[in-house]
C-alpha cells in the first residue's frame, strides 16, 4: 500500500447529527463560491477519481444537488468515438473543457484511462510515465491561464474495500452505481493503488494538488471534499496561482529574415508547367493521405500582403473540397475567449485524412499579441512551450504539419498595399492595421526571429519562403507540402 | 430529358474579351454584397449541385477566390461519421451552418444522397419524395429567420458530356477534378436528370429558386452564376422574403392546465418505497437503451419553482455520468443567436443511448417568447410547426421523447417562492423573472394550453404532472420515463 493513502484509512467518520449541522453553511458555500468564480469569469475543473466503493458517484451527484445547474456540467469519457480516434489523444479533453464562469465536474478525468492501461500492462511503464509528463503540460497550461484545477482522490483501504463492496452490491440503489464502468477501478487493489500513486505523486503540485480523502464514512467523504473545495476555490478566487518560473526562450540567434533571398520572378511559361505539375503531385498524395487516414495541418504566417491567400488557393485548387478546410484566423469571439487561447485551434483539428490550413494561426499569440503587448514576458516564454507541445500532439497523432513565413521586402510591401488601393476590388484586404503593422515592422521582425529560434522543431520545423514574386511563392508553397506529405507518406509504408 | 434543362442545353457562350470586361464589376459586386449581407447579419446558403462536367468545382473554386475568405466557407458532405449516423438525419446539416453573417457554400448539399440513392435504387420513390418534403421544412424554417439560400444547377445536354468529359479527362488538372467524388453524379445520364429534375421541381419556391445554368462554356456558366447571385444576394438584402401565409395554429379546445389534479402528497415511507423501485427500473431500461444504442430526449417544462431541477436530479441519480447530460436552457447566448433559434437544441443532442435532459426546451419559443412578445403570429404559428417536425425528426431516429409540463397552483408557487426567500442557500433560485412571469400567469396559462394543443402529437405526447406535491411528482416522472423507455425498447425488440 502507498504511504500517500494512510492518512485516509484511519477510519474517520462523521456523525449525522454534525453533519447536519455543517450542510446549511456547506450548501451555502457552495453557491457563493460558484457565483464568485462566475464573475472572475474563469473556468474550474473538479476531478474526481478514486478507488471501488469509495464514493466517487455519490460525491458528484451531491455537487450536482448543491450547485447551481446552469455553471456545472459532468464529464465522464467513454470509449473513444471514431471521430476521436482520428483526432490527438488530448483533443477530447480540449473538447469537453468548461467555459470561464463555469465548472467542469469530470468523472475519472484524463487520468482513469491510463491508470486501467498501466493496471492491466496494455501501457508500458515508459509511456505510463510520458502521460503523466503529458497531463502535467496540459493542466499547467490551463491553470496559466486562470483554470481552477481541484483533484480529489477517494480511498479506503483493503480490508474496509471489502466489507463495503458486498453491501454496496446488496443496496439495490447503491449496487448497480458499484458497477458503473464509467471510470474504471481494476479488480486488483494493490496494483491500482501502486499505479494510481504513482500518478497522484507525478501529477500534483502546489497550483493543482491532489487531495487524498477518506471514503469510507459518508458524512465524513461528504464534509471533506466540500470543505477542501470550498477553502480551495476561495483561495484561487483570492489569489489566482502564479505558474512557476521557466527558464526564459531563446533569443534568435541571428536574423533569420534578413537571409532570406528573394529569387527572380518566374516566367509565366516555366510557372504554368510547375504549378500543373505540382498540383498533378499534391492531388496525389492527398488522395494516398486521405486513403491512408493521415492528416496534415497547416499553418500561414507572414507579412500583411505577403500572398498567403493567394497562395492558398493555389495549395487547395487541386484538392476535392471535401479533402481540405480553410480556417481564417483573426482577433477570438466572444465564446473563444472563454477558453484558453489554443482551444479554438484544437476545436479546428480535422478528420482521419484531412487537410486543415490556417491562414494565421496559433503563432499570433507570440507575434502580434506580444508585439502589442497583450501578454507578458512569462506568458510570452510559456507560449513557445505549449505550441510545441501542442505540435509535438499533432505529430504523435501522425500528423504531417506544415509552417510557413511568407517574407516580403518592406518595399514590396509598399507597392502591394497601393496595387491594392488603386486596384476596386482589392481595396477591401487593406485595412488600417496593415498601416499600423507596417509601422512597427523592426518590432515585427524582432519577434518573428525570437519565433523562428523557439518553435521550429524537428516534427514542426519552419518554412521560410522569400515570397517578392508571387508565382515563385506558390509553386514553392506546393512543392514544400508534397515533400512533407511525401517523407511522412513513405515512413508510414515502411511501417506497415 | 426533363424539360427544365432545355434552357441550358441551348450551347451559350460568352467570349474571352467580354468576360474580361465584366471581371472587374463582378469581383467587386461578389465583395460588395458579402459586406452588406455582413451587416445585415444575416447568413446565406450558396449550393452548387449538377451534371458531371458542368463546372461544378470550378464555380466553387471561382466564389472562395474572389469573396472574403473570413466570411465563406465550403462544406462538402463525406460518407457520415459514426456521431453523424447516431444522430437524426439532418444533425449534421444543421451543424454545417453557416452563422449569421457568413456564406456557407455547399458542394452537392443536401440534395446529392438522396439524388443518388434514387438513381441507384437503393431509396424508393415515396422515400425519396418524403426526403424533399423535409429538405423544404428544412429550408423554410431557415430562410423564414432570414437564411438567404441560392441554389445553382449547373448542366450540360448529353452530347456535350459526351464531348467534355474526354477532354477533362485528357487535362490532367481538370481530369481529377471530374473524378471528384465528394458530390456523387451517377453514371446513367437520362436516370440522373430525370431524378434531378424531380428533385428541383420540388424544392423550387419564390422564396429559395433553383437556377439552371448551362454550364458548357466556363465564362458563360461564371458569367451567369455570379450575376444571379449578385441580383439575387441584392434583392434579399432589399427585402428579406416574407415567409408564406399558413394556416394558424389550432386554438386550445379547453383549459388543459385546469383539468391536472393535485394528488395528495405522499407518505415519506411510500415515497422511499417506491422512489428504490422506480430507479431500479429506470437504471435497468438505460443500461438496455445504451446497449441497443437508443437516445432520449426529455425535456422539462413547468412553472417557475414547480420543482424541474429537483425531479431532474433524482431522474438522474441512478444513472451513470456518461449516461446523460443535463442541458439548462436560458436566453441565447451571442453565438446562438448567429442561428437558427433550433440550433442550439440541435447542437446538445446526444449519441447513440445517451439520455439529453433539457431543462427548460425549444418550447421558450412558444411559452416565453410569445408572452413577451418577442415573435409575431406568423412566427408563432410556424414555430408549432417547426418544433413538431424537430421532434419527428428524433422519433425518425429512433430517439425516446418524453415532456413534461410540470403545473403547480398559483398559491403552492407563492409558498415555494417565500421559503426559497428564507433558506439562505436557496435564494439564489429566486429571481426577478420569477415575479415578473408570476403577474403573467394567464398569459402564460394561454400560452401553454395552445402549446399543448398544437405540439401533443402522437411519437412525442405531452406529459402534464399536477406537482404541488413533490415527491409524488418525482415519482410520476420516473414512471413516465420508464414506461416510455419500455414501450419503445419493447418494439425495437419486436422489430429485431
Amino acid at each position: 500500500m502507498a504511504d500517500m493513502f494512510q492518512i485516509a484509512e484511519i477510519g474517520a467518520t462523521l456523525p449525522d447529527a454534525a453533519f447536519e449541522r455543517m450542510q446549511s453553511k456547506l450548501r451555502l458555500d457552495m453557491i457563493r463560491l460558484q457565483q464568485k468564480a462566475r464573475a472572475q469569469g474563469r473556468p474550474a475543473l473538479i476531478i474526481l477519481n478514486g478507488v471501488r466503493g469509495a464514493g466517487v458517484i455519490d460525491t458528484v451527484n451531491l455537487l450536482n444537488t448543491w450547485m447551481d445547474p446552469r455553471w456545472i456540467s459532468t464529464i465522464a469519457f467513454d470509449t473513444p468515438s471514431d471521430e476521436e480516434r482520428e483526432r490527438p489523444l488530448f483533443w477530447r479533453y480540449w473538447r469537453s473543457l468548461p467555459a470561464a464562469g463555469s465548472i467542469g465536474l469530470y468523472l475519472g478525468g484524463w487520468y482513469s484511462e491510463p491508470i486501467a492501461a498501466r493496471c492491466d500492462g496494455t501501457m508500458s511503464a515508459a509511456a505510463f510515465k510520458a502521460r503523466l509528463k503529458q497531463i502535467n503540460a496540459f493542466e499547467d497550461a490551463l491553470a496559466a491561464e486562470g483554470a481552477m484545477i481541484l483533484k480529489f482522490w477517494l480511498h479506503v483501504s483493503e480490508p474496509q474495500q471489502r466489507k463495503i463492496l458486498p453491501r454496496v452490491n446488496r443496496d439495490p440503489l447503491i449496487g448497480f452505481r458499484a458497477s458503473d464502468n464509467t471510470w474504471v477501478t481494476p479488480k486488483n487493489y494493490t496494483t491500482f493503488t501502486n499505479v494510481s500513486a504513482q500518478a497522484i505523486r507525478a501529477t500534483s503540485d502546489e497550483n493543482r494538488p491532489w487531495f487524498v480523502v477518506e471514503g469510507t464514512d459518508d458524512n465524513y467523504r461528504r464534509a471533506s471534499v466540500l470543505s477542501a473545495l470550498s477553502s480551495r476555490l476561495d483561495k484561487h478566487c483570492k489569489a489566482p496561482p502564479q505558474p512557476g518560473i521557466r527558464k526564459g526562450p531563446r533569443k534568435a540567434k541571428r536574423n533569420y529574415l534578413k537571409a532570406v533571398a528573394q529569387p527572380d520572378a518566374m516566367s509565366d511559361e516555366a510557372y504554368v508547367k510547375a504549378f500543373h505539375k505540382e498540383q498533378m503531385r499534391l492531388h496525389d498524395l492527398q488522395f494516398e493521405a486521405r486513403k491512408k487516414g493521415i492528416s496534415t495541418v497547416i499553418a500561414f504566417e507572414g507579412w500583411d500582403a505577403a500572398g498567403k491567400g493567394g497562395a492558398i488557393r493555389r495549395l487547395t485548387y487541386a484538392l476535392n473540397a471535401r479533402d481540405y478546410k480553410i480556417v481564417p484566423i483573426s482577433a477570438p469571439n466572444e465564446e473563444e475567449r472563454k477558453y484558453h487561447y489554443l482551444w479554438r485551434f484544437w476545436r479546428q483539428l480535422g478528420r482521419a485524412g484531412d487537410m486543415t490550413v490556417f491562414d494565421r494561426s496559433w503563432y499570433g499569440r507570440v507575434l502580434v499579441e506580444r508585439v502589442e503587448k497583450l501578454i507578458d514576458k512569462a506568458t510570452l516564454a510559456r507560449a513557445y512551450d505549449e505550441i510545441n507541445d501542442f505540435e509535438r500532439q499533432l505529430w504523435e497523432r501522425g500528423h504531417i504539419i506544415v509552417k510557413f513565413w511568407l517574407h516580403i521586402t518592406k518595399d514590396e510591401q509598399k507597392r502591394r498595399f497601393k496595387e491594392r488601393k488603386n486596384t476596386p476590388y482589392k481595396t477591401w484586404k487593406l485595412t488600417e492595421d496593415d498601416h499600423r503593422n507596417r509601422k512597427k515592422w523592426a518590432a515585427y521582425e524582432h519577434a518573428v526571429n525570437d519565433m523562428l529560434e523557439n518553435t521550429s522543431t524537428s516534427t514542426a520545423p519552419w518554412t521560410l519562403i522569400g515570397a517578392n514574386d508571387k508565382q515563385h511563392t506558390r509553386i514553392k508553397v506546393l512543392q514544400a507540402v508534397s515533400s512533407a506529405m511525401e517523407e511522412a507518406l513513405k515512413k508510414r509504408s515502411s511501417h506497415q
